[in-house]
Order: C-alpha cells, then structure tokens, then sequence
C-alpha cells in the first residue's frame, strides 16, 4: 500500500509523499519519527488527564495540548489524502480510517467524557505502522493459527469444565461461606489458574478444590509448553529457510550447497572451483 | 467409528447418516455447527443458572431451554443410533455413551440439583469429537507421555519433600500463628510456588521459609524447562518427519523430494516432468 | 552398584538379591512396587498426623502404622544387607544410608517431635531409586549445568541489585508507610517478581517502583527463555544422538547412513543392497 | 582490556598485575576470588543494615567492616592502576569507573544516608567481570536484540491500549469504588496480567474486564512463546555453529570432522592418524 514515490509524482505532492508513506528515506524517517513522538506524547498525556490531582491542576494545558495534537493529525491526515497515490484507496484502508479516528470525535463532540478519551489511545494503532518487524513476524506465523485456535479451543473447553467442576466442589449449597458465588467465577478461576497468572482473589479451600487446581495448573503448563514448543519449531524453520533458490526460487537453507528440490546449485560462479 | 458413508446405507438412513456423521460434506458439517451452537448454549445457560440473581429472574426461561435443548439431544442420538453402520459398537463407544448422559438425567430427575447440573457439563465432551486436529496432537506426543510421567512423578517427589521441610519451619509450634497449619498446606504451598502461580494466600514469612521457597522456584522453573524442551522436540519431530519413503519407507521430511536415505524419488508419477 | 545376579549367589541369598535389587525381573518388580507403596502410604500417614483433628482422633492408629512400617523398613534394611553382593558397599552407599535413616529415629527416640517427623520424610528419598528415567534425564543434562549456574549467578546478581534498587525507592524514609521494612524484603519481592510467582505479598506504590518491577519481570522472562532454549537445545541434542556408530562408537543421530566421524557404514548386512 | 601479561612489565608491576587482571594463573584467580568473596560479604552487610534490629545491635561491627571494606577496594584500585598496562585506559573504562565508586562516596561522605548505601551495592557490577560465560552468552544473543525490541515494543503498545481500555471498563465514573484509579494502575494491572506475574493488587471485578484480562493472558503467553521460541533457535544455531572451517571458512558444527561444504578435514595435523 505504501509504496515507493513512482516517477509522476512531482512537486508538492511528490515531496508530501516521500516524506509521509516512503520510510527508505532520511526525510520519510524523520517526519515518521516526529509524528510517532506526538502519537505517545499525545497517549501519556491522556493518561495523565485521568489521574484526579494532575487533572485539576494542569486542566488548560492538558486541553490545549489535546487541541493541538488533533489539529496536527487533521493535518498529516489531509497531507497524506492529498500525496497518496491514490487518495480513495487510502482513505478506506485501515491506516486511513485509524488516522482519521484520531481527531474527528474531538472536532465533533470536544472533550466531553470517556469514550472519547478511549478513541484517543487508538492513536497507537497508528504505530502499527511502524512496526513493520512485527508485521513480518506475525506473517511468518500465519500457519501456526491454526495450532494456537486449537490451542485456545481447548483451554476453552478445560476452562469451562473446570469452572463447573469447582463451582460443584466449593460452590453455593457446598461451602459457606462459598468460594466461588457462581459458575462464571469458576470459570474465571479456572483461566487465572492454568496460565499461572494466580492472582489470588479466589483460592479453593478444600481437598478437592485444591487437587483439582493442581490438575489445573499441570494442563495449563503442558498447553502452554506445546504453544512455545510449536511456535519455536515455525520461528526455526522461518529462520532457517530464508534463502529462494537460483532456480526454482523456493525457500531454502542459507546452508544448502544445492537446491533440495531442484538440485540448482546455489553457489556464485566464481566460487565453484573451490 | 465415524467412516465415510458405506454404499449399502441408502435412504433415510444414508442421509442422516452423511449428515451427522459424515463432517467431510456440506451437509454434515453445517448439522454439526448447529449441534455445536446448541452444545454451547446449553452450557452457557446452565452457568447463568448459578448466578442467582439472574437465575430467579429467568427461572422459567431457563427451565424451557433446558428441556428444549435435552429433547434436541434425545432426538440427536435416536438419530445417531439409528443412521450408525454398527448401532450397538456406537452406544457403547466412548461418544455414545456421552450422547446419552446429555439427556438421560434431565428426563430421569428434572431438574432438582447441583450432581444433574454437573452432568449437563459433560455435554462439552461432545466437542471433544470435533477438534480432530487436538487428537492428532496429543496422539503425536504419545511417546512424550513417559517424560511427562518422570516430570509429574519428580514434581510429585519435590512437593511433598518441599511441604513437610516447609511444615518444619514455619507450621506449628515453629512459628507463632503458624504460617502452615499442617503439612498438607505446605504441600500446596510448594505446588503453587513451583509452578509459578502464586496465588499468595500462604507466604512465607522466616528467611528460612524464603530461601525454600528460591530453591522451589528454581526447581519448578527448571523443571517445566525441561518439559517445554522436550515437548518443543516432539513437535518440531513431528512437523518435520511424517511421510514414510516409498521405497525404504522410513520417516522423511514432507518437503524432500528425493529420499535422504535411499534416494528414491517421492513425486506421484504424473508430477516426474514438472 | 545394583547389578544383576551373579551366580555365585545362591539360596536364600540369591532369592533375596533378586527380589530386592533386581528390578529386571517380574518378582524384583513386585516386591519394590511393595516397598513403594508403603514408602507413599507413610509419608501420607506422617502428614496426616500434622492435621490437629485427624491426629487426636487417629492417634493410636497412626502411631501402629508407624511402627508396623518401621519394622518393615529395619527388615528391608537386614535383607538388602544380608543379600548384597557387598555389604558394607551397601551400607555405606547413599540409599544404605537413607535406608538406614528411615526406621533408626523412630526406635531410638520414639515419636516425640518435629524433627523425627521430618526425617520420616525423608524415606521419599528412597523413591529416586526408581526414577531411572530421571536420573538418565538429569545425567543428559549434565553439560547444561555450567549454563545454569551461569543463570543462577546472573539472577543472584540482579535479585540483589534490584532489591537494594526497591528498598532505596520505596523502603524505610523514603515511603510512610515502607513497602520493604528492609534491603532483604526488596530482595524477596525482586525474585518473586522476577520467576513471575508474584505472591502479591509485597507490592510498589510509586511510580518508579512499579518501573523497576517491569524491568524486573522482562529481565527476568528473557532470562528464563535463555534458560528453556539451553534446555530444550540439548534435549533435542540428546533425544536425536542416540545410537553408537558400529565402528568408533561414537554417538550419532539415528538417521545416518553413514557415521560422520569415522564413515563407517550403518546400514545391516542384509540391507546394504538396496 | 584484561590481556595476559605482555613481557616488559616486570618486578611488582608484573606480579600484581598477573595477580589481579590474568585470571588464567591459580594466582590471579585466588586473589580474584578473595576480591569477590570480599564484594558479596560487604553488600550482604550492608543489606543487614537496613534491618532496624540488627542495625542498632551491631552498628559498631557494621561501620567498622564498612571502613574496611572500603580501604581494602582503595588498594585494589590503587594497585589496579599502578600495574595495568595502559593505567588511564584502565581508569576510564567501565570497571575502572565501578571500581572508583566503590570506595569513594565513604570517604568523601562517610556513611550518612540511603543514596551512599546504594552506590555501596554497586559494587555487585564488579562481578560482573568474572561472569565471562554470561558475557559471551549476551554477545551470542547479540542478533536476537532487534526481536526483542520488537516484542517489548509490541508489549508496551499492548499494555497501554489494555490498560487504557480497563479503565474505560472499570474506572472512576463507571465502578463504585473503581478497580482502577486512573489510566496508569490499569497500563500496571495490564502488565502485571500479561506476563502473568499477577500480583492480585488489582483484580477486574465485571465479565467485561475479565474478558479483557482473558486476551491480556493469552496474548501475553503468545509474545513469550515467541521471545523463548526466538532465543531457543538463536541459541540452537550458536551452539552447533560455532568452528570456522580451516579452507572454506563458513561455520560449521564443532563436532564435525569434515567440512560438510567443502569436504576439507578439521582435524591437528598430529592428530590424523588417529
């Protein structure tokens, strides 16, 4: 989507558009990283707009702050409508909504209250950007989905059998005063248990509740074992495999002397005498 | 048990039997989801039964769907029982008989207790039969089975060693109130603490107590190191190795195209001139 | 030391020997699964007896279980004496010793107190004998030790620094009143921060405590990931080199045809003509 | 910076200096280790004077080691400067600098408050200079930086959107008392969720916060998966790849005894009739 500055965009618009979408360069870089600064400022100031104290006390510059940084966005917003190739295609893409969530709500309702504060941290999403690593990250694990949905399935599956299960053990009518007031918080037991989290707000107080927990706490550790030990595999063979043959230009071993499917060999001409 | 549909089954029989048996059709796989839905559901009402407000408020309506979703049951495994290639091998097989728990209680004891709202639970058992993929897993770490045994049994051996030497220093008669009130509660204490839970409902509180309590983190965290390793292992076999040779018919990477071992070429005959 | 039956040992010796050391034969097996039983069984009597209720009301029968399974451990000991291949090898081994510690307390001192009680414990020692898996996993990981100690040093050092670190941000004049009565509780509270047990005994008020608690926890969770990829690496190391080359005897991965050190042929006789 | 000992330094500049920086003769390493024996004892003091009780008891003894101690590092780093090489390279290093400091603030400022004691335990960095192994262990790791840096990225972006969203949730104006004060107890409660420390200072209280808890726990276990994944395969590769080639000069196993790209032999010339 945002690629490279093609030869027919010139002038004003070729110089927005190097500078806002092209990351390759000094200048692309340099706008990107000032407008990631005012993404977090912007976000660390918000928060602090929620502590009661601060607040108060610092009401007008934190408002005028505010002001200033949607009126800044309204701006990287028109600039980049105006310098995308093209303009409709960035404005339905999901960087262009995201952009334009981020000033709007605060042009149309100011600063009234609490939902508009939360639209304001999906500012951040606009670093998704930058994040481009990540991007490639997730993209190399795109075939472990359906693992970790399985994954997830059944942790979903334990999670409720076992929250029933606890909820019988030390629930309503078995205990009292009872360690869990309904299924749901059983459930919810349940989860904080098998992955470890173990806050302590609900701790079972009986033989059963406590062997069932630990039954808990080993599935937990064995599922999650399995999600680390097949994400490692992938990240493995992702890591591995990053070389396209000469030939046939599938993924190989940055290792292999020849290509293991079409036997192409993958060394430079003149170090074949070697 | 759940074959693809034999020619000889035509008619009624045929059709129901595609449809719930049979999730490699259209047909059979959107019956499926619905019973899913239903499955879900059911559960997830049952659960809203334990809240109490809620379950005096929606007493009637939960009622009616309790009964509505059992004759849905009832009717699903007269169906089963009657479209199966082999009906008796079906009702005693593992599926079967969880079919049958589903139902049978509601209509034998309506709806009087806690026992009958447990078994209602098990109705997620039936969900077992569609994560296909989690049975081909857990069926690929079989051989991981024993190295989970030694870890459980090492575990074992440590909580117990780790609980009474904890009862030692800080139960009763050591400490004044007793940080455990008897060796069962150390037991769990060094459970919770080596599995890194840490719910925090017991802490030790002498510097004794604190550096068992280092020496039980430690060890839990080596220990399930080592379980990850060695599961991470299994699968990273399992992914690489699972198609036997066609000529020496030893386990080989999916992606060879020629056998590492006896050289033999793994392309289907139509696939040679690629 | 438990090697099989030589066969100068004869009668009532030899019977012995192989019922006791040999865990090769069904008899050898059936005897010390025995042994295990009532190792298991009196561990859980002895815990059971630090439970107020339960040891006033059971007292007498706890106490003749105790004794009954002390004068079976003292037999235990005379036979294993008596039938050992070398006796005062025997004695003087590790399991000698911890066969001896079982049953000598309870007849010297009676069962007056904690201490003899913790020492009953200790009879799970005798457990490990049967581990073999453990003991040939542990011994596996022999060469991963110094990794580890490395670890250990490395948490050691940050646990310190990161505790002296807590306690001068939030510790005795700095915080009214203190989170950490002193550099010691900062020290507890960073590793149980650090292993993410998080007891929740001990948590940061300010700011900057709460900072140093998430440099804390990803210092720590890359440490422990550092830890489970050295383990998993010589797992998988140990679990792929596991057959002996026919020639050097070497240890080689089972999927060589040829030995890579020395090149001598793995392959039977009868399958070299393939 | 610590080579072994070039051949002109002689007399007591030589000897002191193989003393202190060659920690490759018995000698060096005694001293060396007396050095750090001498580190850990005087931060272990200094911990025990955090403790009112003891502090008061032993001021005196405390006071007295603390003088001690200092002197004892003023002639290590004397001696230090005296018998390095290159002295003004020594004293701007990073050990040079930490070794400065550890005897400097007690005898400009004696021992008056908090901020001398915590320069007191940096004298823990000293022993980061015997910690080779974690040294080339860090720089092994080297590569895996910029992952980690996308993964505490990904992390920091979680944690404030999570905590933001948790307060929209569950904070002042929307719970009666809030679980959440202000935005950054929920970026802290997010944290503590996702790297399932999980404290259990702050706790969601309605299904909509436990929801968000759920997909902090599993996102959270996923980004460690991918950090331990990561770190195993770095640590996989650094392990087995770690010997130049003697012709080709690619990395190769060290266990290998021909070069599997070239062909050349790896072994001493002496050693090949082996």
């Amino acid at each position: 989507m945002e690629k490279h500055v093609p030869k027919e965009l010139s002038g004003l618009r070729g110089w927005l558009n190097r500078r806002l979408f092209d990351l390759h360069t000094p200048e692309g870089q340099r706008t990107n990283r000032f407008i990631m600064l005012a993404i977090v400022l912007s976000v660390f100031i918000s928060m602090f707009g929620t502590v009661p104290d601060l607040a108060v006390r610092w009401q007008r510059a934190i408002t005028a702050f505010e002001y200033l940084v949607s009126v800044l966005f309204a701006l990287e917003y028109a600039a980049r409508l105006y310098a995308a190739e093209h303009p409709r295609k960035y404005a339905l893409s999901f960087y262009g909504l995201v952009d334009l969530m981020t000033f709007l709500p605060m042009f149309i309702f100011g600063d009234p209250g609490l939902a508009v504060r939360l639209l304001r941290v999906l500012r951040l999403l606009k670093l998704v950007r930058y994040l481009k690593a990540l991007q490639l990250f997730i993209h190399s694990l795109r075939d472990v989905f359906d693992i970790m949905l399985v994954v997830a399935a059944a942790i979903f599956l334990v999670v409720l059998i076992g929250g029933n299960l606890a909820y019988f053990l030390e629930g309503e009518g078995m205990l009292d005063p009872p360690t869990f007031r309904n299924a749901f918080e059983g459930a919810w037991w349940a989860l904080v248990t098998m992955t470890t989290v173990g806050y302590g707000d609900i701790v079972p107080h009986t033989p059963a509740g406590k062997v069932l927990a630990a039954a808990l706490m080993m599935l937990g550790l064995t599922m999650f074992a399995m999600l680390t030990g097949t994400i490692s595999v992938k990240i493995a063979h992702a890591l591995s495999y990053h070389r396209a043959c000469r030939k046939c230009e599938r993924l190989i071993s940055q290792e292999f002397v020849y290509c293991p499917f079409c036997g192409a060999d993958q060394r430079e001409e003149e170090d074949k005498e070697d």
